[in-house]
């Protein structure tokens, strides 16, 4: 390795300080903290990994310390000790503290306390200092180990990565709540999913997968909708039906959450989180019984309803926790006419899907299902629905050509991480979220 | 492993028929070819990973097999044989076939040719069926490999995967060139690259990347430009200057090509190309001395030339290659008058950037350098720039609340490609182009 590489790979993070105890280091990271007592104080540095406690008995020092603003950046040099009382069991001594770049002013709230003392708006709009606070952090560090999990386990049933486009010349996939734009004077639109482009690269690799951003005008304000977010999608053919893919998106699932048991589990200690156990085979219900379970209990009457509501799908979660002691639970079999047109029918009851929804804790994480392959099919159906198979032709391409059995599905990936951490509301576990009201940062 | 999962996993590809000889196998796939000899016919079947030949004496069945389309979905049934003359070194014998799926008609252009008889927009035109031709599959097979070697070597490193939006609230990057967009009646944009939502997440994981979509509203109808493309991007925190960057990139081309390599080693050998070695130290050049060198090799006057034209990149990628036997080249230290407001400044030479380009075969294929990093040198360069720091608010916070040096780099993926296959038109190696004048498929 060039020894240009060394500033990053000769570096000592707050969270190996245990291996260099009895050895003078360097940190660098933020101010995080200055805690002045009367005999010594303690700076709190934050870098990357987590914090790490410095001893000052300087006075002097201890003033030019408290001179700055949190969040300054610092380079700190010491001897590291262990100190049982410290937090993480070490601390530094004797330090010699250089300003890298100082902060201008206060950050809009305390990034040292347990939690942000904030409004949600508040931290929303200040995402780019909040998003330094240890929890909020931790979120996107679960972000990061579930994609690099769902990558690998597909890697490993040797699904091949696509990007396909985002901007898309017509708005047919579902018609209303589609973003438009203007394509050098041409109307184009934003891609609600990459759908359509998924199905047609199962006729050159089989087996593709992406990760990428999904856009949806939906002008709904709710706890659990924004309108751009990071779909994790997979679609493969020669199924054999959509069983197929649920045995796969459960290996996917079980993947994610390996993933952020081996990469985040600091991210994990710190929330004070445990990670689901995901089944060898998740327990499964059909629609239909999953609504006369619901009537039973309830007494709610769903005969006339075509989809399961937040509370049904909070029921079944719950009984999917009581009499299998799973976190999760696929729903088969929605009715048709609540499904899109490329939807594949149960042979065995034709008005209902050869599809699935998977529950987590109560809520739809991924929807997903066999698709129709023949050419013909695809075109009674656009038919039936009163649409022109013409308006769909680019795609219609592949099934003319010959496609295989096949089938996908769809995760959300701040959903996900939403439901394990157990966000109020989905902009928790956003970056930078955008909502019908919110365009920034 | 659930035995739903075993349609995936039991699965015989065409380039694991070696293994089997002497036993009888499935293979599933498209018809690619069917060759009539006198005697005997052959059925090339195509899957994912390569083709096979199915030798067929029964005449019923040869007519049976005639009367399908190209690119119809067969199962074939049938005895592994080794056959030295056979392509790959094995056939199958005695084959029962089963048509899984009819294609409704030929092909627009035969797929099994060597390379695809007809012109590039008739190629964009059909990509559902064109991107099966071995040839055009072999290049995105090379995407997903450097995709992966991107990572990996990244996450070696320690970096944290980031998802940043791409609708964002204002035009402020580049000013020009992006695309609007109607959001719930307000005007909003598409991103032309994730900068500064990367250099904020510095200030919150320190080393971040991200793959994903960008946006360039150019109108320029070239080889080498389309309006949408997969950026490969990475930032850095607490580097010593542009050469940590430099050396993070050196090892992240290496990886690159070392993934082609081991995953893509099948589309290497179809294509007939080999490899670029990558140095262990890239040849640089500062910008001034190449351009001294060129006026001195061609005696064009470049004394006034902010930038260096295609022509001149051609000329050092021979330079380059002549004298370092390298296939890429740094250029260092750019004017800063073609810089964005963010690049550093050369220290010494506060006229050019603390950046640099990256030349592979003489063709600009990464721009990167060191960012500013203190909170008023954005303000000074914003408004030197005649620009007022208000309108980058959200950005600058970051700024404002304390961030190490930091800089980094973007990889143009679909260019990455382009220039290791030797396309003449980037629209090749890219899925679905989006141009000018092209917004389908």
């Amino acid at each position: 390795m060039p020894s240009s590489l060394a500033p990053l790979t000769d570096r000592v993070w707050t969270d190996q300080l245990e291996r260099h105890v009895g050895e003078p280091v360097e940190l660098k990271g933020w101010l995080h903290r200055l805690r002045r007592l009367a005999e010594v104080s303690f700076l709190i540095l934050r870098d990357a990994r987590g914090t790490a406690q410095v001893v000052i008995h300087d006075a002097a020092l201890v003033e030019r310390i408290a001179a700055l603003q949190n969040e300054s950046v610092l380079s700190v040099r010491g001897g590291v000790v262990a100190e049982p009382q410290a937090p993480g069991g070490v601390e530094i001594h004797e330090p010699e503290i250089t300003v890298i770049s100082e902060a201008q002013e206060a950050p809009p709230f305390d990034l040292y306390r347990p939690v942000i003392r904030a409004q949600l708006p508040t931290i929303l709009d200040s995402a780019p200092v909040a998003l330094r606070h240890p929890r909020r952090r931790a979120y996107f560090a679960m972000q990061a180990a579930s994609m690099a999990g769902f990558r690998q386990t597909l890697r490993q049933l040797r699904f091949t990565e696509i990007q396909t486009p985002k901007i898309v010349g017509s708005a047919t996939e579902s018609g209303a709540n589609v973003f438009a734009l203007d394509y050098f004077g041409r109307p184009a639109y934003l891609a609600q999913s990459p759908q359509f482009y998924k199905q047609v690269m199962v006729g050159v690799f089989e087996r593709v997968y992406e990760v990428g951003p999904v856009f949806r005008a939906e002008p709904h304000d709710t706890a659990r909708h924004i309108n751009e977010y990071v779909s994790l999608d997979a679609e493969m053919g020669f199924i054999e039906n959509e069983r197929t893919v649920m045995a796969v998106l459960t290996e996917v699932i079980r993947g994610m959450a390996a993933a952020i048991g081996e990469e985040a589990a600091s991210a994990l200690a710190l929330l004070g989180i445990t990670l689901p156990e995901v089944p060898g085979v998740i327990p499964d219900v059909h629609f239909l019984d999953a609504q006369a379970m619901i009537t039973a209990a309830t007494g709610e009457d769903l005969s006339h309803e075509p989809d399961l509501s937040p509370a049904n799908e909070r029921w079944l979660g719950e009984w999917a926790r009581r009499e299998h002691g799973s976190d999760f639970v696929f729903v088969r079999g929605f009715p048709m006419s609540k499904r899109p047109f490329y939807t594949a029918r149960d042979p065995e009851r034709p008005d209902f899907a050869a599809g699935f929804d998977l529950l987590f804790r109560g809520m739809e994480l991924v929807t997903g299902g066999q698709r129709l392959h023949r050419y013909q099919d695809y075109v009674d159906e656009i038919t039936r629905r009163g649409d022109d198979p013409a308006n769909y032709a680019d795609y219609l391409m592949a099934f003319r050509h010959g496609m295989p059995p096949h089938g996908g599905f769809a995760i959300g990936l701040e959903r996900w991480i939403g439901q394990l951490v157990d966000a109020a509301n989905i902009r928790e576990t956003t970056l930078f979220p955008r909502d019908i009201n919110r365009l920034s940062p």
